[in-house]
């Protein structure tokens, strides 16, 4: 077990109706004048941005509006959210949306105080030590940006095939979090599925370390990871489920707020392959982990066995009697792609849609930085293995 | 699943050395002059308090003390501390011990901001709207003070036995809390399972709950009780094992800091019964506990065997099959008594040290406020109830 900071100030508002709360906890917390940030039209559509505009008018809150957040956050609408808060003296954003608008918020709150161009503090080149305070009403379970110090942005200066990078700051963890379960009912079942799975992922990325002796961070990731399981399976079936989407919705930011990786090393090698392919195929990030994760495992299990058992008995239900560790272990990842199948996800990059590996030595190239990192710390990966990956990434069934 | 309020802002520093960053915490959160606030001389001869003023001092950051702050904490010294903060000027309050020493500076710091005096916030008549921040060096895992919102105050005005309160405020949970396992390796043996029982009745008291469909708080729930149980056997053996002992800490934050009890609705009638009692008696909170949530157990089971059931087999590992509901659901309260008797814990008000039940109904009277409440939600308890519950504790084996 190593030693770990964690932190998780963001106050979480859970339950039908929440969204009502906004404009108070951004008075809470200092706001009075709001960027309101959010998606497409579909929020607009529900009823939920103009509810949401009517709230903060009946308060007295002055906001500007920025939507049109993409899936894939792009740099370019984060430039001009920063442009608009310096010019209209915005001092809280509101993020209304999932883990894109909540990125793009973090971004923008970023920049708001920087020099140079906000790219920087995804470069690495850049350590902020003011940010504007962000506050969440979220609509997608997934990415637990809402609880989250991370944030992921697409570079879109890029021409061919957009350049797609994370970064990680405490500073950017949302002051509040409102998460009304109800919000997320009108989900296509494609995107709840990739939500289950990135959520899944989140956990998993974190439990496949090498530290030993976790009993409680063992316990919580696959207490946490059999919950998702289990309630997945309904919620893609009936999204009007209430306890499915709120035990989704919640796990969802339990799985990306540091909970699930106490006292270990966390690895988001997965993550990282899979950014490339998001980044340049512009593909849902949860399908694309569906397809890298099973590859990743399958390539790295040999590193620790008996982990990948723990993972298929703990975690899947597999039954070890009268099998051999790797028997066990190749059918705990066997189960889990039975199960991104079962929600509706692909297994492999032709099913996600890339037909042909034509630019694959590009993608790991880009996954090293260029030759200027290694991914992952279960297993340290450079570009070869990481090649490796996306070819059984493009035949596994 | 009910609607919640989620909120743990609470800095953990976690590991080996981390009481070494007290001072840089302490100046990150604002602080500039300190109150050094802790218990008896087992920390001042361990060269843990010398230890501290040390790094205070060199770090430039004055500071004035208040030790002797005992097992259920005294109004009396929590008022000597007010006004010494005042006096010196105080705008930082470092607990350095458990529950008890973390209790009194948080007491401390509501006071310190109050017109009254500080037991009218034990008697909810104050709500604080402004506290002094205070930070923990947490020395014994036990009362998750150092991340929970809670403090309880034994009020030595009342000459017949003290009369103890809680009360809970966010405004009072701890900015941060410096987590070295290995200061808790010099505990008594009894001392530890003392803690055992506290960290378990943490998550147990908000487990028994009448709301349904709490998968991902179940699950959570029952990791954490598991892990507790699991690493308690080798802590009490064994009170060096880092890893024993590291598990029982950090399960100790996170059974009181909220996570346990998301989406149900807590009871606490054990704990009420038992604040009674440690009191009257100043007998140990978790050794009462041990003899007090069995005859609770027993009392209530009825209610709702099948989640009785579910704490026997997914808590205490017993096999169902074959055995009626109502079996098994005692065979769990069986096994939890085996348990608590296996690492030293009395099972009875004998072996806890008090030998008749001559004072059994003022102890009742006082538990309810002078009959001004009933305690508890899963099921509700008045008077007569909680006579019946410590009959059952006197007598069970």
């Amino acid at each position: 077990m190593t030693g770990f900071t964690y932190y998780t100030p963001t106050k979480v508002l859970f339950g039908r109706g929440v969204e009502g709360q906004a404009a108070k906890e951004i008075r809470a917390f200092g706001g009075s004048k709001v960027l309101l940030h959010y998606g497409g039209q579909s929020a607009v559509k529900s009823g939920l941005i103009p509810a949401i505009r009517q709230q903060l008018t009946d308060a007295g809150l002055p906001f500007v509006e920025l939507g049109g957040v993409k899936p894939n956050p792009r740099l370019s609408l984060v430039r001009e959210g920063i442009a608009l808060c310096r010019k209209e003296k915005v001092d809280f954003i509101l993020a209304v949306g999932g883990g894109s608008v909540i990125d793009s918020a973090k971004a923008i709150s970023v920049g708001f105080y920087m020099d140079t161009d906000v790219w920087d503090y995804y470069e690495n080149q850049f350590q902020p030590v003011k940010t504007l305070p962000v506050g969440t009403v979220l609509t997608i379970s997934a990415a637990g940006s809402e609880m989250s110090s991370s944030s992921v942005i697409n570079n879109d200066d890029f021409t061919d095939g957009d350049l797609k990078k994370g970064h990680s700051d405490d500073l950017t963890r949302p002051k509040f979090a409102l998460m009304n379960p109800e919000l997320t009912f009108t989900l296509p079942k494609y995107q709840i599925a990739c939500g289950v799975v990135d959520i899944l992922m989140h956990t998993i990325e974190r439990y496949f370390t090498n530290e030993k002796d976790l009993t409680v961070t063992d316990e919580l990731a696959e207490g946490l990871m059999r919950a998702v399981i289990k309630e997945g399976r309904v919620a893609v079936e009936n999204p009007t489920n209430y306890t499915a989407m709120a035990n989704i919705m919640w796990a969802g930011s339990l799985s990306h707020n540091g909970l699930t990786g106490c006292g270990g090393v966390q690895d988001f090698a997965s993550h990282q392959i899979e950014m490339e392919l998001s980044g340049m195929y512009d593909v849902a990030h949860g399908a694309g982990l569906a397809v890298i994760f099973p590859a990743w495992a399958t390539y790295v299990m040999d590193h620790d066995v008996g982990r990948f058992v723990q993972f298929a008995v703990n975690v899947w239900g597999v039954n070890p009697d009268g099998k051999t560790e790797k028997q066990t272990a190749v059918e705990g990842i066997e189960r889990c792609k039975t199960y991104f199948r079962s929600i509706g996800m692909p297994i492999n990059l032709a099913e996600l849609g890339i037909p042909n590996l034509d630019r694959l030595e590009e993608l790991a190239v880009k996954c090293t930085f260029f030759g200027k990192r290694t991914i992952g710390n279960f297993v340290k990966l450079g570009k070869e293995e990481i090649m490796d990956i996306y070819r059984i990434a493009a035949e596994q069934k």
